[in-house]
């Protein structure tokens, strides 16, 4: 089963990577530019068939080790 | 308009990032994980509110800046 995995840094959290990516395209000539976040996008083949599992250790997995919870959302998406 | 971008590496590109994730998942006790791709996901808002022509922004901006197209595929959503 497919598993797609989005980690975002929360609201608020200070995004540099973002920033450096939009005055990249500034500095490029694309105007109307106002706000770049950077995340990470992770896909995983589980062994796992059934959904409501897959997504619990989905869960486990985001927690234990793709994302920073104290700074990072994540959200999780069966395909 | 907010964009949405996800760049992921080209079937057969070979992903260290994406191994080593497996890997650190194994090591944790996560079995049945068979294939890990790391990928880039990236938020804009652009003040540009026509969806065609944002979109087209935002192939451009792939092009020359967000993705290496060499080694990389990118997807544009709108929301």
């Amino acid at each position: 089963m497919k598993i797609k995995v989005h980690v975002t840094l929360k609201p608020g959290v200070l995004d540099p990577q973002g920033s450096a990516i939009g005055h990249a395209l500034a500095s490029l000539g694309f105007a109307g530019v106002e706000n770049v976040r950077q995340g990470k996008y992770i896909e995983l083949d589980l062994a796992e068939t059934d959904p409501a599992k897959a997504r619990e250790t989905a869960r486990a997995m985001c927690d234990k080790l793709l994302a920073n919870t104290v700074i990072e959302n994540y959200a999780i998406d069966l395909a």
